[in-house]
């Protein structure tokens, strides 16, 4: 199976990173195909940015969708998640939707680790939406932008350490997420410093990604998610306008 | 008071008949400054569209907020909002949250009225996303595009009696919200038809814009609404990239 | 319009003290007409004086309702606040209710201050009942009496900007409620010392009172808010009994 | 023991109901202590008269309650339970959350019939605030006053028995809760029309009463429960007036 | 009436332990008939222990119910509780359901005592799945097995004594349930050290049998608590059995 | 990998169609190892049954489990789905959980189909465990045993088209779960019937089983799933008794 790995921001390190732990995690016959946005912020820290991803996703999507079989969003805000389901006939799975999933099964109670006290009140409102928040045993931010970039991760790491086992410990954590996809690849290194399963959103998401796919799902035709009618749209990339005028070209074949 | 009526459609049509509703519910000293979206749907009523509304909505905000005393997001699914919130130091209200608040006040159980069965889950989304779901009485879909356009709004209207009868009699709403920018305006001509208080996004919209900005609140300085960091961004329109170099640029005078 | 100020305590010192701070957040052409309750605590601070308090209102009500656009019931527990929206056909506002509602607009989580900790519950039992409590950040209690007497407020300041400082810190409030109708006046007093907007009841309240009064909303005619029956009383003011026996004798004119 | 029956309607015909109800379900050793209202509505169906009836029940209570065990307001409306909790150190009752509480020990999902449309939003509230909302499988308005006199209930019975059986078979309720005082006794007589057990809230009030008095639970020192503190008050009755002079006035011998 | 105090443990010093504490804790005319589990652990301390003792409490039932008028399943953990009430037509009560019920009417928020950490999350899920969870305001695990022996609880009591105390001025707790079968008689020894009321379930759990005893509620015959079918069973002891083949043969005399 | 497909019901008829419908799901290297329960039911359906299914679980794993790389609990209850994670440390679904789970990323509103009114209220108590209950659009109950048994479906297949229609059309579900394991193989006969895509538990479950075990997470040292401690059991199955004697003995190689 083709999955296409969707960067919405516009870093090429980050992609690389993401792309590479994602072949780690993929199964032998899974292609990542990996795009990075056409505008819109380095790394999305901000709602302002995030806003403007909304549109960038659509546009990665309406460009590299057609050919592949799922999709993997795997900026860890779930960036145009719905959207994408609903402009899509194919399976489409968010790194962070994917991790929270993923840790339910794991841990009765499940504690996340955010990278930035400001980003925090973001995931919040995301596990708010999945209809998750009750299974949430807290929140941790740690301050480091580290993993943004080559080189030392250690003082990272003693950071990140520090806030599971804080989650374990006070707040009775079972098992943890780590946010932000440049985490992927993390737990295994991290694994031996705590005493809960940790779990990135790169990993989780290949996973739901591929058992999407083998499940191979209808495409509704009813409710929000059924396909896009045809508008009239103005100032937007060809690909984007395509998908309003001929509503079947995004389809595997 | 420059109060700016954000609308992210790209209709003129619906800025138009929505600058005129807000001109009548602003109080003498308010001037509505309207703006219609640059690119995006004509009328926004699938995910995918939203998603590219929120930049859009971006876009507007950067190159017409300068200079503004407030800004109403005038598209019922409150597009950008939190985003908005973070990128001025003005206040900044949707016209589904305005509606909702507003009713709160009017009756314990509130009933919504959406146009398209399409779109009533986003609105659904908006009221969790509030907190305020639990006050929620009823949901009804109405099947009509008649409010989009000039011409006979009677059929629009006797449908809309029913949804609204429908949610006092049966969910026991107490007050009745009638979403979407284009009923601006249609709660007084419905109003004799039933027998609890309906309420419109624009006007109360307009209400709660003014309320907040004779209170002028401080603008937060830590949290996911702090200004925006200097960042650099990827193929935005120069106005966004103005925030991010220039955080202070759209402070009022 | 004329705006009732409802004091259901009965200390003429916290009138007074809150009907000047509505003055300061008055529009130019809103009269604020405050009353004192006859009968009750000085200061409601028990659940008690609280129960005698809601009779104590509608007391009040029916006597100084009558001619009125609009009432701010200013005390902090929204004492008796639904009873007055079926008794009368004019907006009613809380001045809890209109700061929490306010604070939503303007922060994701809100922290709230309470003033003295034997009361916090009843303010955790007043959002739930508004079915905001999933906004709330946090709760503090500030012990001092301070604020309910002239004299130095500097002990009483330094407690409260402790303990916002403490929410927004430890809990993530973007934005902080202040409690107590004589908390009126105090957030620009406070404001530079913290990172987050702080909003007072009585401000908040007074803007609320006025947003509804100007949309004119309908009364109810079904519901637990329609208008009251004719019924026989038993030993209640003459007022109160006109509203049983004459239910049209508060409308405005 | 002695257990203060509080009757806050001032419809003497009412308390004779219930009180004789009460005695039924009483154990031999339970001697009932009925009163009635001194002032208020005959029975109350409306927020205001409620509002008053807060009041009212305060002031039966520092009247009659020294020198009792237990409390059992026979309001359905559970009318100034917790200002009672607080006032008194004996255990207190509330009817309709007595009848809630057994339920939720009987069947896992509860329909609750209540007599009147207006007032079932009050219920609901009730239910929300016990926090056990949640179990709550559906709710059902029955028109008819039969009940609060003499003479025939045939039709108050049939519509209370269709109510049931549509709370079964479309909500999938497990147990039903008959609110309202006067239905004390009515579950024996529509028992064998329906399939689950029926409840009403004076038979249960009055074993949990029983219950707790024999439990003798401490009086809390902390808390909104606390003892009342010494406090002037303005207008009151002198029973009230010595609640928050002597504090231990009303304490058992 | 005839009360069956069900330890699925294998301890009998437990058994012997809570049937000394129910005795006092019952009614002049409640005989207590204690049993103990035929198989798992002596006492229940994980999950898996718990999956058994559903069956073993399922053998217990099917044995010894015929002939009582009321169950009180005498582990905290409440185990089997819902299919007692399906396979048998007296009522049935659990000891930690039955302390969180009481202790709803005692204060408005909960807090509660736990012994070990491990098995806190277990009491979590149960006052979820009652539907109660909103009302309780902390958790504390104590760390001792001194209660499940014969000898010193000094040690016992001063950690059980400190989380109490922390509840109370951290969480706001105003009631506190200790649970554990264990705790059977220990309130009345450390309520003079705390400043809430403190109750234990076994206490709580025969009052509450007791009053379900007297109100003789209906058997369901619709919904999951109806009575069991006639059904093959493979492998079960012969009173399971029989459950299935002669479903009339647990009722009452 | 070795994945234990546990049906704790005794029927082999189902253990045989569940585990066709496991390997038609299955990726190539996945090998299916069915086992069915030693005692209990032959297919659960009331809570009774349920209850001695637990201990025959337990019992299955025990016995069965070592060797293994997962395990699927493919009873559509979910049948000691906690107790299995905490006694063995390889991953552990259940076949309910992972139709939910993966319905949760297909629709925003999830409809459930369960075979029989009298177990609905289990499956409610089951997703409200998982904490996804807002998820939930609604649930319909079929009638009907044909899918226990072999032979002619078409009966039982009309009934669940129109379920599921009546879901999507009257609850808006965007997606819809049919629970019970003999649901195992029918959505693709339904799917051209309905407008939402379809999910049964044993496709799910053997995706999701495949996900996790491929992440291979680490066992929680810590918490309510931490390794068994070593404890004396009584009567039970010598598997049991090791579980408990010698921690280690379930350890993949």
């Amino acid at each position: 199976m083709r999955l296409l790995l969707v960067n919405s921001n516009t870093s090429d390190f980050v992609t690389a990173k993401v792309a590479a732990a994602a072949r780690d995690a993929a199964a032998a016959r899974t292609e990542i195909v990996p795009v990075t946005g056409r505008f819109g912020a380095r790394v999305i820290s901000t709602r302002t940015e995030l806003a403007i991803a909304e549109h960038a996703t659509i546009d990665l999507l309406a460009e590299h969708a057609p050919g592949c079989d799922a999709v993997l969003i795997a900026v860890s805000y779930d960036v145009a998640l719905w959207a994408a389901r609903e402009m899509l006939d194919i399976p489409v799975v968010g790194i962070t939707e994917a991790a929270l999933l993923t840790a339910s099964m794991l841990g009765t109670r499940i504690g996340v680790v955010v990278f930035g006290k400001r980003v925090l009140p973001i995931y919040r409102e995301r596990a708010l939406q999945m209809g998750i928040g009750d299974r949430i045993a807290g929140w941790r931010a740690v301050e480091s932008t580290a993993p943004y970039a080559a080189g030392d991760q250690s003082e990272a790491d003693a950071l990140t350490i520090a806030a599971v086992r804080d989650l374990v410990e006070r707040d009775g954590a079972e098992v943890v997420v780590l946010t932000g996809a440049v985490m992927a690849g993390v737990p295994p290194r991290l694994q031996p410093h705590v005493d809960v399963p940790l779990l990135d959103g790169i990993s989780c998401g290949v996973k739901q990604a591929e058992a999407l796919a083998a499940l191979e799902p209808a495409k509704p035709r009813s409710g929000s998610l059924a396909p896009l009618p045809q508008r009239e749209m103005v100032g937007v990339a060809p690909a984007i306008d395509a998908l309003f005028g001929h509503p079947s070209n995004n389809k595997k074949d």
